[in-house]
């Protein structure tokens, strides 16, 4: 029995209420001069009365070493093992746009190029054409008519865009059109087993009729396709927890992965407002996922000032969000994302959870070497899920 | 996606250089006196240097309570899952003594034994017939031809030698003929699926052979065959982590198991010379394996003071690998040999990672009781390899 398959089969639909809160990226490393980290730097006096009154402890988003992307990491925090439900690139860019993806959509990311009289590809972003002119150009292409299936294709910024198949039998794992240089005609699609073949010449003809609808664009006159993907079946937060979820999330991205796992995708709430959101839907869902976002955003900046600033601002939500009154809430990240390496790490990411049922440790500050002595110990993401349903009386007892 | 594959996928073949100090058995137990272990009384200021700037912990090497031998914990150490990647007796043998296995070779632990008129064992050990005694009748088994294979047949020491077959369709896995007894005959070689049949007449044709050719000897009459395995094949080092790696190890076996998994092993060096071994070799390499054996056979033969001054001679070789400025520089053991226990043992053992992007904790100095709070906890020693190479950039993000 999987990972999956246990949770599934304790799972009860009863039980408390529960508020996870994932600061993107919360996780860091020391200052040169201070040996602090941005979280430990940080004045968090609410994160640290969480920290004293819970229990804290450290999580490894994938696997030791591993940096994951935002949606494996996300994946992993909600509890599905992130290598065997891997969102591909296309899906993830789709959902990055706001694109509600049915199941069985396949979607692809589209790089606008510019080709020369021979078909070889002089330019792999076309120039950078502008925002507008991404939009223009999305908007003749998208009513490009293939045959049995509905095309969308939709502006992302610049040269990106975001095409779209949606029908029945179609396939994901198709391989790069974009050859990754230049001097060389976009690669043809190939089908490696016959249930993509469909998929191969529906794209394939989705780009010759591409090409022949730009062909007097001056830049942007030939199209790639990347990370073509399938948008695969996930058994839902309903399915497999039982619980009715719902996700208070700012950027598309987020929204779109909590959409994937059956989440209702609240309005959108600033992150002074969060707490109100959850509060208006407190009544109608069982489990609420709140993402902060600025905690990465500053850390990919390679701003540790900013990130420590950031990190106030989400200690300061926490005081509207105890008020509500759930029965497990939870704050941490969903990877690390120090400023002295300016992207996401593989570094294990500060947890702490409130709960009546928490078996309290020692810790009275929410920081990662505070957190090393924390009495959850350290755990894989996708652990803290059926912890959290734990503490929230929502799992039976396994076996008699 | 399992675990070598997930690491594969995200490899890259640039980034910084790896120094991977293995000093065997270097995991201990407390002096019933002092408490302390081995490694705790030591006198150690460069590796109390490197736990106060780097990253310390415990790794498990194989699973909670398994002692590994030599062959599995260094597997483990390389990334490799040591149950799957399990090294059979007589190809650990062969490399034990330096003998080049190419893949598909079928290894076995060769021993002279005496056998009555009636073919039944009297001794198992042949007397342990001299060294001497052990070349000359190698040599003469060697000479041995059988239909469409080559064998090889080496001295090892005393009464064992190794027995290799090399030739197409040749398997692993067979019986050992050894009865572990005295009074009865050896064992018949069985074939349990149709792969091993041939394997299994070469066999029982060379040892039909053996004795006829034996006869004579007063005690080595006869031969008994135990762990018989082919050389499975292995993705290297550079197939998997896209490195190319080096060893530095004075010992066959050590030296043997870095060959299997793809490494240039670079020519003998003693202790004292290592660094200087790797330094010539610096900027031909991504990763080194330096292997440093004191301080197991010490704690194997029983001698607490032994493994103690075995540990302050580890401790002087840091320096000078320091000095070659390697992105990241880890020193453990493959596993504990307790000195209390002149045993493999199973203790989960310590380890320092020393880099840049390390997350420094408090841990000050290196003993197994300080690594209990360290920064990287406890985890598995397959966990170790990708560990170091994100610290090295050597990993790329995982998913989008």
């Amino acid at each position: 029995m999987d990972h999956g398959k246990l949770i599934e089969a304790v799972a009860t639909p009863t039980g408390g209420k529960i508020v996870l809160v994932v600061a993107d990226g919360l996780g860091g490393l020391p200052h040169p001069t201070t040996g602090l980290t941005e979280l430990e730097t940080a004045r968090t006096p609410n994160l640290d009365a969480l920290a004293a009154e819970g229990v804290t402890g450290l999580h490894v988003p994938i696997a030791p070493g591993i940096s994951p992307g935002s949606g494996p990491a996300h994946m992993a925090l909600f509890g599905y093992d992130p290598v065997r439900y891997l969102i591909g690139r296309g899906v993830l860019e789709a959902l990055g746009i706001g694109f509600e993806l049915k199941a069985g959509d396949v979607a692809a990311r589209l790089n606008f190029a510019t080709v020369d009289a021979h078909g070889r590809i002089t330019d792999r972003r076309a120039g950078r054409i502008s925002n507008e002119k991404c939009v223009e150009l999305c908007s003749r292409l998208d009513a490009i008519e293939l045959p049995g299936v509905r095309l969308f294709v939709r502006p992302v910024k610049e040269h990106r865009a975001v095409a779209v198949l949606r029908g029945d039998g179609l396939a994901g794992g198709l391989n790069d059109t974009d050859p990754q240089r230049t001097g060389v005609p976009p690669l043809p699609l190939t089908a490696t087993d016959p249930g993509q073949r469909r998929t191969a010449e529906l794209l394939t003809l989705f780009v010759e009729r591409a090409r022949e609808m730009l062909k007097a664009e001056p830049k942007a006159n030939a199209v790639t396709l990347r990370g073509i993907a399938a948008r695969d079946p996930i058994p839902t937060f309903g399915e497999r927890y039982r619980m009715r979820a719902a996700a208070v999330a700012e950027y598309p991205m987020y929204r779109g992965v909590a959409g994937l796992v059956g989440m209702t995708v609240l309005d959108a709430a600033p992150p002074g407002e969060v707490a109100a959101a959850v509060g208006r839907a407190f009544a109608d869902f069982d489990f609420f996922f709140v993402h902060f976002k600025k905690t990465d955003s500053t850390g990919e900046d390679g701003s540790f000032d900013a990130k420590v600033a950031a990190t106030e601002r989400l200690d300061a939500l926490v005081p509207s969000l105890v008020a509500l009154g759930p029965d497990v809430l939870v704050v941490t990240g969903d990877h690390s994302t120090p400023s002295a390496l300016a992207s996401h790490s593989w570094h294990p990411v500060p947890v702490v959870l409130r709960a009546k049922s928490a078996r309290r440790d020692a810790v009275r500050a929410f920081g990662e070497s505070q957190c090393l002595a924390g009495g959850l110990g350290t755990v894989r993401a996708v652990d803290l899920m059926p912890l959290m349903m734990a503490h929230a009386g929502r799992l039976l007892k396994f076996g008699a």
